[in-house]
Parts: structure tokens; sequence; C-alpha cells
């Protein structure tokens, strides 16, 4: 048996986002690695043997997963939304970039997901419908000078942005500075749109003007979008439609 | 009868990437609208009336839709890829904002499918795996100024970047000054990656460093993406793999 290695993407949490190329390969999967609350996605089965791992062991999870693909499994690496998106996909290939030589040789397929930002957005409307950036405002890889200087590029730019991982216990203060260079930077009122734990049974969307916006509406399961100058809101019954133009006037 | 609009992402052209959510949507769809090649895309069955419209009349095609929505019919405007990006849903929200106040009140639904810069990514690793953007390069709806300022500012940030609508019969120099931009901005040999048709048979996929890359390279049915400065290259027998590590040292 040839072992494999497919870094899945399961969408932002319903079951009717996973695309069946992704069912089709959890049902041919030997072994089933990735984060806990991933995995437990999954239904086990007899002969799948499910793998979850806490997180910021992303580097040890992809060596273990290329060990037992090297070894002739046939193995799923499970990420929520998109894996090539903050998520496992960079991990596995710089897993196998600093290993052995035949883990090049591995059969290796990336399957795309539903990424969170773009189930955020089909939620409210089309805020993200012009030009857009998506940042990981998490410091744990990046410096924190890498971020305000993206987040202020970004506004000048004139992008629709959206951030994952804006906010956690460890660093509950970085996601206040983040408003603070965007209010600094946009002098608008333009919408963010807070949502979070989206097409789940927890799902809460929350739309503000870019000033009402509070450190404590995030969490990490929020994912957060930012309108353009141009982004429009429509008022009706029930909750308000959001989008951008997809033009620019000369 | 009450009548809904749903704004549908069919992905980037296999079946198996069409999310189960839209499918079921198309099954009890009196009426499906779109450009010819996504309404193309639709198995035809007794009782689905079927409305393929040229490119370029999408205000047209939303008012279309509005309109049967409100007689009371199920309706689906279908976009390749994700709806949401460079593609039907802004367009929609766009007519509901100028119709007739009635319009506000209409079951209008997002469906959120796997966009063409997440599956050309797929296709060759991950080298959207740190913070990106997305950029329509067509100047139908913006002007050229905002393009390269756009792009200038994209590459001082350090992002990965996602071009979608590169180049078209009717503006072939455009991209060409896209590549001079770049260059002139970036100054090294990081990857560009050429994504034709991806997921369909007619697939292709090149990889070049950004000095080789030629507007030839690119067409309307070309996703380009390019890497950061840190982007890696993994040669190995076959097609390498391409990624963008998760982290930026401090």
């Amino acid at each position: 048996m040839t072992g494999s290695l497919i870094i899945a993407g399961l969408g932002p949490g319903a079951g009717d986002l996973v695309t069946p190329q992704v069912t089709a390969a959890l049902e041919q999967a030997t072994d089933v690695v990735g984060y806990i609350p991933y995995v437990a996605r999954v239904a086990p089965r007899p002969g799948l043997a499910l793998h979850p791992s806490d997180n910021r062991v992303e580097l040890d999870r992809a060596r273990h997963a290329l060990e037992m693909a090297a070894g002739g499994r046939r193995v799923v690496v499970v990420s929520s939304g998109d894996p090539g998106v903050f998520a496992m996909a960079s991990a596995v290939f710089e897993a196998v970039e600093a290993g052995p030589p035949e883990w090049r040789d591995l059969r290796i397929e990336v399957q795309p997901g539903i990424t969170a930002m773009l189930a955020a957005a089909a939620r409210v409307g089309a805020p993200l419908g012009h030009d857009f950036c998506a940042i990981n405002l998490s410091d744990n890889l990046k410096p924190w000078s890498l971020i305000e200087k993206r987040l202020r590029l970004a506004a000048e730019a004139g992008f629709a942005m959206a951030f994952y991982n804006p906010r956690s216990k460890a660093r509950p203060e970085g996601f206040a500075r983040v408003l603070d260079i965007l209010n600094d930077a946009c002098r608008d009122a333009r919408p963010m749109i807070f949502a979070r734990a989206v097409s789940t049974e927890e799902e809460t969307i929350r739309i503000v003007p870019l000033p009402d916006a509070r450190p404590e509406m995030a969490d990490m399961r929020t994912m957060v979008l930012v309108g353009t100058s141009a982004t429009r809101v429509i008022e009706r019954d029930g909750a308000p439609f959001v989008y951008t133009p997809r033009s620019v006037p000369s």
C-alpha cells in the first residue's frame, strides 16, 4: 500500500459546507490528525484512527502525519475553514522542507474548504465585494510592529479587511491596539462585522460602525471584517445587509 | 408561495467542490440566473427555468432575479467560485439598495463557495499561508491608478497576492504593466503561480520566478498568485510545492 497525506478543509462548522471531495477523503482515511475540536467533527468508524492534538503544536502534528504517510497510512490532516489560510497546510510543507528527502516523494494533496472570512461575509451580504486583505492578528508568529504596519498600509490601500485570530486570553490588549490603529488610519464610521462561530448553533453576528467597536466584541472564535470607506449598510426589518460596491468611480 | 433569492457559489469547476448547501438550493430552485458558462454547470430538469445571460450585465441580471423572487419564485443566482469575491453578491445588494423598498424584505441568502484563489493555492501547496490580499485587475470598474497604488502598497506590506481577472482581450496591455510594477516594487525572484481553469479538465499550472513572468501566461480563466519575499519552493520529482511560512521572525 502506498501512503498519502491529504490536508483537508472542513469549512466553518456546518456539515453542508463540507465539500464532497473532503467527505470522500475522510471516508478513505486510515488516520485523521488535527487540533482537538476539528478532529471531533470527524465521525468515528472502525478502521479509522483519530489523533487529536492540542493547539500550538502544528509542526509536531505535521511531522507525525508525514511519518504515518511515509509508513503507508492514508492520513488526512484536518483544519477548520480552508487549510491554506492560517491553518495546517503551511505547517505541513514547512515540515516537508526540513524533513527527510523521501517525504518530498509522498503523495500530498491540499483540499480547499470554505474559509471563515467568506462564510462570515456571506452571512451579512457582500462586505468583501471589492479588493480586500486577510491578516492574522496573532502575534505568536510575527512581531507586533509588522501587524501595525500592515493595518496602516491596508487602510491606505482602501482594502476591505478580514482578521483571523483577533483576540486571545493570552494577549487581550492586542485587539484594543488594532482598533486604535484602525480608527486613526480610517477616521470614518465604516462598518465592522463581528461574526462568531459562523454556521454553527452558537452563531452570533454583530455589525457596528468602526468608532463603536470594542475589544470585547471579539474572541478567538470570532471572525472580524472591516468594510472600506465605500461599504454600504442597507437597513431593513431584521438584520441589515452590508456590501462593498464592485466599482470605484474614476 | 413566498419567493426567495439565493446567491450561490459553484466553486472553481469540479463537481466535488460544490457544497451540499448549494446543491440542495439548486434542487429546490424554480429559476437559475447567471453568466452563460456558470448556468451551463447546472443540470436541467423539469420545473427549473434557466436564465443564462452575457457578461457585463451584472446589474440587469440582479434586477431580473430580484423581480422574479418578488413575484414568488425560488431564484438562485449562480457565480463561479464564491459569490462574494468579485462576483454576483455585491451586484445583487447594489440592486436591492437602488430598487423598490419591498425588495429589502425579500429572503435573500448568500451561500459561500470555494473561491478560485484558494483552489489555485491548494493545487501548489500553501502560497497564501501568511497574510495576503485579493485584487481584481480589471479596470472596467475602477481607475488604473488605483490598481497601481494597491499593488505598490501590497508589496510594501509584504502581502502574498491573488489576482482575479488578470487579462482580457479588451485590455491586453494592463497585465504587462502589473508585471512591471511588481518587479519594480518587489525586486526579487519570489514565485508567481499561473493557475488556469483550476479543477477542470483544462487545468494547467505554471510556477515561475517573478522576473520570468510574461503577460501571455495569463488569460481571463487564469488565477495569478504572487508569493512574498519569504515564500519557499520545494523542488522534487514532479511539480514543486510552494508555500509561504506561517511565521515571520521578530
